[in-house]
């Protein structure tokens, strides 16, 4: 564990392969330059003297004092001479983000093994090869580059074991209100595997929930072991691809990774209590609905929408899914219908259309001892929001009760929110509740990031 | 069908119950006056002589001219003698927008039977009840408030049993590239009904697929013959909920519709070569792809991506949907590998990373005889493109090799384009590419959307 804090919270860093030449290696420079380490970052190039201002040392062994991590940038075919330099010098830990390993076939599987005996002779801690390192947002040091939003710290560790993927995550995060505490990408895995940063994660105060991207696990019986550790408190979510013969051949070329057989894969996602998602917007809503809501106590699902198409839509979806909807009380119906117009009938899906109640039916559903979660759809034609507008009304406004409800604490029960309606109607409900309710891509993944969180509770009951 | 025209091309409308107070019928009232009908539009009200500065008559008795459409927003209660005012008047088409018939319950159901008795003795036609009216981008007309860019004329014909629905789609679809021939909104359906429409849009040029939410069928032998006319021509695409006892139960208040048995439904859809989607999200994509691209001639997939991730991710997708992917012919393999950097490997998904070889590698895969379709994966991490950006470079030149490239035609393959990463570059995408290539959701929906056109060329052989 403490091997890994180099990774993550290095005092000293050197970057070999600094280059100010646009194309691969010049945004890491410019990352690890930029992010204000000062006299605690060296960069390491044997041909030019300065780089973006900085001075350069020919090689890691005439920096003038200790590094704990090294970032490497060098071509794979000089990796292993620089690994034994970094080791020699008592560099701690390595992220190797040059590619041309085991993921381009034999020659290249056989510099890789020369990395992993390095490792494991000198005890130099590897992250990749073919990765992009990490970003810490408590601390903000990063080794990749990313944009500044995505720095913003959150609760959500990503472990990812393609690098671009973690890229992409951080690119798509912020604009779905997703936020980071760590995201680690590992490569090809010659040393530093998902089982380590999962239970790293495990102990980080800042990261809530956890959740990888796999092409395949490093070791079987690690894995499990890791997540019969963290999962029980603090969730995983996973996304596995290579799940098919085309998927597997695919993965193969790309980290160097066998994927492993499916069967095997979804029984012990299944009895270690991981929780399995199909693609990176299954991904998003599941994590930041584990980060933001409680875990339900139970599997009885109301739904609250205003809209009766989508009610009835997601109605089918919690069937499929396994959850039943909530016989609403008879308290939760007399006090719903009370001052309700007419046409409002006070059921599960319980349809408020355009009738205001939103929140008054939210806090009589919350209080509802036959209800354990609340599934909440709100949709507005634009042209209704503009008429609000024209009366002086915000759109931000439509949201403020809703956000003001939410301040009371919500009662143990997990409350999801999909917002279905134009980009600007649903960029405002992620701006007034987005840091406390989770704001769902669709209806469907609200029902489907529910499932997931029921099946945690029932794997390890609250 | 010469009776629908009235509803979509009417020479002269009247609006029954126009209002310039807010709330309901506000915004059609407003709509109606803004679209420049000038002396086509009769606004009628008893109690108030001008409405938006436009004269008012009391009744539509006294309407000085002939009057084709009919639109009511009365109270249910009045409806009745209003149609027959209406009936006696020589008004041909009616749309009634307000509320409170079948779906509040026995005593709304009465009044709206009393709906269908008039259509039948008068021969008045009727859109609704509970709905909001049409929109037809071809001439203007509409008789709901949208915005003003989902009223640019395009290929998808939309038909909502709800109207809110058809607003949100109206709201949702530009944002995503889709854009509309007619909008309709069914509502309750006591006369006009979905196979009526589906044969008028079957017959209308601009609508190249039609797109349809339901709730339930109005009539399983007619629905079966207009789908069995239309469909082999024009593919059309079903959202339906109300397949479980829960959302069943929904639909029954929310449009007083009997959705039926899921059994039945499923497959009568697949005898009669509809294709079924499951969300708003798939009805966008499936529809702007049989709308963009052309109906492979087989099933045979090629992936190509810059993610070998998200390539492994769509393989697995694929073989999910029973979509096989292409044994790609030795002549692509030279071709593209010519040239190539090393680490590329050409097989199918192809990876082909940061290589900038996409166009290369698609015009080779649309030339292969074993390619029958092909899905590109777009993904690159925002700081590339800010990269890119800061040695001058647009982020929509990034699109500009591809836009070039589909205008040499696609060789008769559809191509589906699934671009992932920062909503910038999405945006860009579709600005640049989006009139001619479809801008899919995420890679997973390519695959779906894929495997229905292969469903409609199976059934339909083309």
């Amino acid at each position: 564990m403490e091997s890994l804090r180099h990774f993550f919270e290095p005092d000293r860093v050197a970057l070999i392969g600094a280059t100010e030449k646009f194309g691969f290696g010049y945004g890491h420079t410019k990352t690890l330059v930029d992010q204000g380490l000062g006299d605690r970052l060296f960069l390491i190039n044997p041909s030019q003297p300065m780089i973006l201002g900085k001075k350069t040392y020919p090689r890691i062994s005439e920096v003038p004092s200790d590094v704990d991590l090294a970032v490497l940038l060098v071509p794979s075919a000089v990796v292993p001479s620089v690994l034994r330099e970094c080791a020699a010098k008592g560099v701690k830990a390595a992220i190797i983000e040059s590619a041309g390993f085991a993921e381009i076939g034999p020659e290249g599987e056989k510099i890789q093994e020369e990395l992993r005996v390095i490792a494991q002779k000198t005890g130099l801690r590897i992250m990749g090869p073919n990765c992009v390192g990490l970003a810490n947002t408590s601390n903000g040091f990063l080794t990749t580059a990313t944009t500044k939003e995505a720095m913003k710290p959150g609760p959500i560790g990503i472990i990812a074991q393609s690098g671009v993927f973690g890229n992409i995550m951080m690119d798509c995060g912020p604009e779905q209100g997703v936020y980071f505490s760590k995201v680690v990408t590992l490569g090809n895995r010659c040393d530093v595997g998902e089982s380590e940063i999962i239970r790293y994660l495990g102990h980080d105060e800042q990261t809530r929930v956890i959740a990888l991207y796999l092409e395949g696990v490093q070791d079987g019986g690690r894995f499990q072991s890791a997540v019969g550790e963290v999962a029980p408190h603090k969730p995983i979510v996973v996304l596995k691809s290579g799940r098919s013969p085309a998927g597997k051949a695919a993965t193969a070329s790309h980290t160097g990774t066998l994927s492993g057989e499916e069967d095997i894969y979804s029984g012990a996602f299944l009895q270690s209590g991981v929780l399995r998602v199909e693609n990176i917007q299954e991904l998003f809503d599941l994590s930041k609905s584990l980060a933001l809501q409680p875990i339900p106590r139970g599997s009885r699902v109301a739904i609250l929408t205003t809209s009766g198409s989508l009610g009835a839509m997601t109605a089918d979806m919690c069937t499929d899914l396994g959850l039943p909807l909530a016989q609403i009380s008879n308290e939760t119906i007399r006090a719903v219908s009370d001052g309700a117009p007419p046409w409002m009938n006070v059921k599960n899906p319980l349809d408020v259309g355009p009738s205001g109640l939103l929140v008054k039916a939210l806090r009589a559903l919350m209080r509802d001892p036959n209800v354990d979660s609340v599934i909440g759809i709100f949709l507005i034609p634009w042209t209704a929001v503009q008429a609000f507008e024209n009366r002086g009304v915000e759109v931000d406004h439509l949201f403020h009760e809703l956000s003001e409800f939410q301040q009371e604490g919500f009662d143990q029960k997990p409350f999801l929110f999909s917002v279905v309606g134009k980009r600007e109607l649903r960029a405002a409900a992620l701006r007034v509740l987005g840091g406390r309710i989770p704001i769902i891509s669709s209806p469907e993944n609200a029902a489907r990031a529910l499932a997931s969180m029921v099946r945690y509770q029932q794997r390890y009951p609250q």
